[in-house]
C-alpha cells in the first residue's frame, strides 16, 4: 500500500497538500446506520483549528467540512464517506524564498530525496494540515465508540519540564493549554509565552486515556492494540516517542513492582489492583483504562536565525517567517484523540470476527 | 487482515504456539536471486536461543530451522519462503496447574476474553517463542540490506537504572548482556544475578542503530519509517515504549536545541551537524544513522508469590515455576534487530516505486 | 479492506453516490514526476460521458474533473491524487416512486439486505456513475503505461448475436458503437435502435487488447494478471463473464489445438506462433498481446412493464422511467480500458521488486 | 502484497514448489472455537489427490496433512492454522531434459522472464501441486459455511463438447468424471480415454453451485462476490474463462429475457422467478443459488511431439514425459469448490461489520 491509508475494516485515506486546493479524507468501512451530521465532524475540526487562542498560530483557517458521499438522510450508508475541506489561507507568496532551502527539522530535504522534487509551499504534504483529514475521520470513529460507552480523553501532560500531576478530565477544555491539572495551567502558558518571545519553541507530551473498553479488543500478534496505536501516533509529524501505561519507567523496575495483580471486584468482575500495563495484556484490552503517551518535539519552525543549506549545498542563514505554534501540544490533543479513536473503532469491528 | 502478517512488499506471516508441534514463518515477496543458506538463518536463531548464558533461561531448544520452499540451488526463487522450527522442549506437564489461573503480566485473561479459551501451555501464541519466526525472517531481510551496505546493530542500552554511556559495536557480542559499554558490563550482570536470586526480574532498554541507509526511504504519511518501526517493535511482547533519536528527551527541550542543522560535508554531500532526529525527517530517512530505542518491562514470570485469581474469580497464590529469563533484554537484541531489518527491507523495495 | 479500494502499489479508492454531491477517486501510489494535466483525465471522462450519441442515454452530465491534490507544477508529487466530479444532473424527483420498490436486475433489494437501507436515488452507490472515478484514475495509469510503449485498445466485439470479425483499431472511434469492424457497424446500430424502440435493451461483449507489454508482469499465484483483470472487470456492474485469449472455446478443444508453440523470431526474440493464451502463461505476460473479453448483460432498466414487489412484498407493475442506455457496451469501452490499465500500471510497479 | 495470499478476514497464504520439501498453507483469521480435525482436511485432499481413477494421472501422492498450529483440544484457537503436506513422489530425475526447454502452454518462459531463473522440476511454483494448500484451507472454510447451512457443490459441466444437461448433486461423486448427469457419464469418460490414447488432452468446464446463502453477502464495489470469485478461480492454473449465472449467454439476450422478476413466496419471503443472475445483484447475494462456471483448457502436457525452443532460442522437438491428467476437470472440482468456499467464508465474516 502506498502509505496514505490507515486501518483495516474502518479504513481512512487522507489526501491533500498544505497549499493545494483542498485537503480531505475518504472513510471506507463505516458501518451503515450510524447517525452522522456535519456538525459532528465540525466540532472536532474546530478543536484542531489554528487561531483558537493566543498560544496557537494566528493563521485563519475556518476549515469548514463538506460531506460529499456516504451519508443519506442523516445516516451512514455503509459506502465511502468523502470529506472535503477547502484551503483558504493558502497564500503561497511567502514560500518563494524557501523554495530551494532546506529548513532544519522539516522534511524538505527528505521529500526531495524520495520524490525528486516537492511542493515547497507550507511543507506540502508533510504539513500538519494533513491531519485535518485524520481529525474529520476520527470524529466518525468517536461516534461509533460512544455508542458502546467508550470515551477518549486527550490532554497535555507536560510542556517542557512542567508536568501535570493531577488528571482532571473536566479541567482540560477549560484552559487554552489543555492541561488536566488546574495548578499547572499558568506555569505552562507562561513557558509557552516565554519561548515565543524568544523566537523559539518548546516540546511536550500528550496523553490519551480511553475509558469503557471491553476486554478482548486487539489482534495478536502484529495488530496488538499497542502496536496499532504506536503506528497511528508515530505517523503524526513531530512525534519522537510513544509509551503505554508506565512506559519507559517500567524498564527501570522489577517485575514485582510492575505486574498488575488480579482480583474479583465488588460486582464480581475480574479487575486489576494497579494499571501499570495501561489497559493491555499481550496487546489485548483487559478492561482497565487504556493509557498512552506521546513525546512531541518542539516546533521546528522558529524565528531565530538557523544555519542551513539550499539544495545545491550553499550555506544559508534561515529565518522562518510565517505564523507557527510555539508549542504543538494543545492542538495535538484532538489529533491524538482522533488517531486513538480510529484504531479502537477498527478493532471494535475486527473483534466481531474473533469467534465462530 | 487478521493480525499475523507484517510488511507490504516484503511480507511475513508467523504462526505457531509455544507448545504446539512447531513454530514458523512464511516470507512472501523476497526478490528472486538472493543467495540464501540455512546457516544464514540459523546464525540469528542461535543468537536468540534460550540457554546461551547463565543470565538467560536454561531451557534447551536447539531451534533448528528447515527451509521448506522458495529456495532452489542456493538462491531465492521469488516465491514464498516457508521456514519451520519444531518445538522440542515442549513439556506441557508443568502447565496443568495454571490451566485456569491468570498469571499477572501475562495475556491469559485477555486471550480468554477475546477467543473464549486458550492454549494455556507456556503462553500458547502469546509466548515469546513466536519470535522465532520473526528472527528467521529477519535474517533474510538482513541479507538484502547488507547487499546495499546497510547494517543494523542492536544492543542493551540499559538494565534497570544502569545505562551504557559508550556505544562500541565491537563490544556488544563480547559480553553476555550485549552491552556496548565495557565499563558497564559487570554492573549489569550483577544486577541481573541479584534479581534472579531474589526470585524477581528487571526491565531495561534495547537500542538499534542502522548505518548506511540512503536518504529517501519511507512512505508518507502512515507508513513513515518511524511509524512502521513503532508498530514492528511494539508488536513484540513486553514492550512498553518506543522512541526515535532523542526521543522523550526532545519533549523537554526548545526548538533551537533540537533541530539538526544541515551543512555540506567534505565529500560535498548534505549532512547534519547533530542527529537528534535519529535519522528521519517527516518519516523519511535523511542519510544519518537511524536510531530507535524500546523500553522492555521486567519479565512477568517471577518466582515470588503473587496474588491473583483463577478464571472463576477465586483468589490464588501463584508461584510461577519453569525457567525464565530474569531480564528479557539480552535475548531481545536479535529480535529487535530482526524487526528493524524487516521494516527496512520492505521500504527498500517500496522505494523502487517512488518515482516514474 | 472494506471494498472501495483496488490495486496494491497503484491503488485507487472510489467514492460517491449517483445523486449525492459528487463522485470521485483518490489515487495513491502514483510515482512522482509524471506529467499530468486535467485534460489527460477529461479526455477519458468525455469518452465515458452520457449523451455522446443517439444510442446512449440522453442525460446531460458534463462531468468536469477537478484535481484537488497530488499534482504540482504539472507533475505528480508522489502523494495522493484526489479527483472530484460534481453531480449536476442529479434530479432526484423521479425516484420517489421507486423508493420502496425493487427494480428487477438492480441492486435495490441486496443493498437493503446488506445495509438495512439505501440511497434509492438513481441506484445510489450501485449506479454506473461510480465508474467516473475508475475512468479518471485509469487515465493516469494509461499515461504511465504509454511511457513504456504499452497501449490498450477497447472495443465492442459483439452486440446481441452480431459479432465483429475484423479487429481494426483505427475504426473503433469512427463509429458510435465502437465496433472495430466497419462492415458490422450498421447492423449493430440498427439492433440497438430496434430494442430501444421496443422499450427493451440488449447485451454484448467488450474486448480489450493491450500491445507492447514486456514479458514478466504478474505475481503468482493469487495476483496473476488474469486473476487481477478478472477481479477488475467483474467488479463493474452488469458483467456476467470474463475470458482471456481463446476463453471458453478452449474448454472444447484438445491440447494440441490450444498450446501456443514457441519459436525464435527474426530479431532473435522468443515468440509464439499463435496466441490462444491471450498473452499470459501462468498468469505472467509472455510478450504477446494481452486479450480479454467481458460479457455485458442487457441494461436492466427497460421501459416495458415488469412484475416485481416492494420492500414489504406487495406486487408492483414497474415501468422504469428515466433515460437509459439501450446497450451498455459502447460506453463500457473506456471503463473496461481503465480497469485494464489500472491493473497493468500496478503490475508494472510491482515488477520492479521481483528481483534482487 | 506479494501475491501468495488471498482473502481479507479469512486469509490464506500458500507456499511450496512441486518438487521442494513440502507444500502448505497458513490460514489466518479463522474464528476461534471451530471444531477441526485432520480428517476434515484430509477428506478434501483425498478428493483432489492424483491416482484416484484411471482417467487421472497415476502419480502416487498420499498427501497426508499435518496441522502444525492453531488448533488445541480439537478446536481452532483464533490463531494461524499452519498446514503441511510433505512432497513424497518428487522424483526430479525426469526433469533434467526440460531444464532449459520451454514447454508450450507452461509458465517456464514467463517465470524465467520474471524471476531470472526458475525451479524447473515439475513446474516448481506454477505446478497445480500448489493447490494442495488451497484445498486444505478450503476445507476449513467449508466447515464455517456448513455451520450456517451453506453448502457448495462442484461438478464437471462439460468435457469437450459433451455437456451435462441435468444437475443431480447425488450423481456427482458416483462417477469418476464427477458428472451430475448420469446419461452423459460414459460419453465423457470415453472422450477422455480417446484423447489419452492419442497422446492428447481435452478441456472442459466446471460449475459450482452454492445453496443456503443469506441475502446481503458482498462488499461493493471492488469486492463484489463475483469479482472475488473471479479472482479466486482465475488464479488457478489453466483457467481461461469465468462466468456467473447465465454468463456469456446473457450478452446475446434482451433485458426482458434476462431480468429476474421478484415475487413473494409461500413463506412470505422475497424470491426470484428465474435465476439468470446466478444469485447476485450488484455483487451481493440475493438469497438464490450462487452459480459460477469456469472454462478449463486442455492439459498443456501432452505426449505428442511439439515444436518449441530452449532458453537460448534453439529449436527443440518436445515430448512431455511423465504422467499427466488427460483432462483437468475431475480433479479441478474440489479445488474450485475450495476457492468458492474461501471467498464465501471471508464474506460471511465481513458481513458481520456491515451495520452499526
Amino acid at each position: 500500500m502506498p502509505g496514505n491509508s490507515f486501518g483495516q475494516l474502518f479504513r481512512i485515506t487522507t489526501w491533500g497538500e498544505s497549499h493545494g486546493a483542498a485537503v480531505g479524507v475518504v472513510v471506507d468501512g463505516c458501518p451503515a446506520g450510524l447517525e452522522l451530521a456535519p456538525s459532528d465532524i465540525q466540532f472536532e475540526l474546530d478543536r484542531r483549528r489554528p487561531g483558537q487562542s493566543r498560544i496557537t498560530t494566528q493563521r485563519k483557517e475556518p476549515d469548514t467540512v463538506e460531506i460529499l458521499s456516504g451519508v443519506f438522510e442523516g445516516k451512514t450508508l455503509g459506502t465511502p464517506i468523502s470529506l472535503l475541506v477547502r484551503n483558504t489561507d493558502a497564500i503561497s507568496k511567502s514560500y518563494e524564498d524557501i523554495k530551494d532551502t532546506y529548513r532544519p527539522g522539516h522534511a524538505d530535504f527528505t521529500y526531495d530525496a524520495r520524490f525528486g522534487f516537492r511542493d515547497y509551499r507550507g511543507g506540502g504534504r508533510s504539513s500538519a494540515r494533513e491531519t485535518v483529514g485524520r481529525v474529520a475521520a476520527g470524529a466518525i470513529a468517536k461516534k461509533i465508540l460512544n455508542l458502546q460507552g467508550i470515551t477518549t480523553h486527550g490532554f497535555v501532560r507536560s510542556v517542557g519540564r512542567i508536568v501535570a500531576k493531577k488528571t482532571d478530565f473536566d479541567e482540560i477544555e477549560r484552559n487554552i493549554v489543555r492541561c488536566p491539572d488546574a495548578s499547572k495551567v499558568d506555569e505552562k502558558i507562561e513557558l509557552i509565552d516565554k519561548v515565543r518571545r524568544e523566537g523559539d519553541s518548546i516540546g511536550g507530551t500528550v496523553e490519551v486515556i480511553t475509558k469503557g473498553l471491553p476486554p478482548g479488543l486487539g489482534s495478536p500478534v502484529f495488530n496488538k492494540i499497542d502496536a496499532d496505536l504506536a503506528a497511528a501516533l508515530m505517523s503524526l509529524g513531530g512525534i519522537r516517542g510513544f509509551e503505554v501505561g508506565m512506559g519507559f519507567e517500567a524498564s527501570k523496575r522489577k517485575g514485582s513492582q510492575v505486574n498488575d495483580l488480579l482480583y474479583k471486584d465488588k460486582e464480581g468482575k475480574l479487575a486489576f489492583k494497579t494499571n501499570n500495563a495501561g489497559g493491555l495484556l499481550g496487546g489485548i484490552t483487559n478492561g482497565a483504562d487504556l493509557i498512552v503517551r506521546i513525546a512531541i518535539k518542539p516546533t521546528s519552525s522558529i524565528s531565530k536565525v538557523q544555519k542551513t543549506v539550499d539544495k545545491w549545498g550553499n550555506p544559508k542563514d534561515l529565518v522562518v517567517k510565517g505564523r507557527h505554534d510555539p508549542c504543538l501540544c494543545p492542538r495535538a490533543v484532538p489529533i491524538a484523540e482522533a488517531m486513538v479513536n480510529l484504531v479502537l473503532a477498527d478493532h471494535l469491528l475486527l473483534s466481531r470476527t474473533a469467534r465462530i
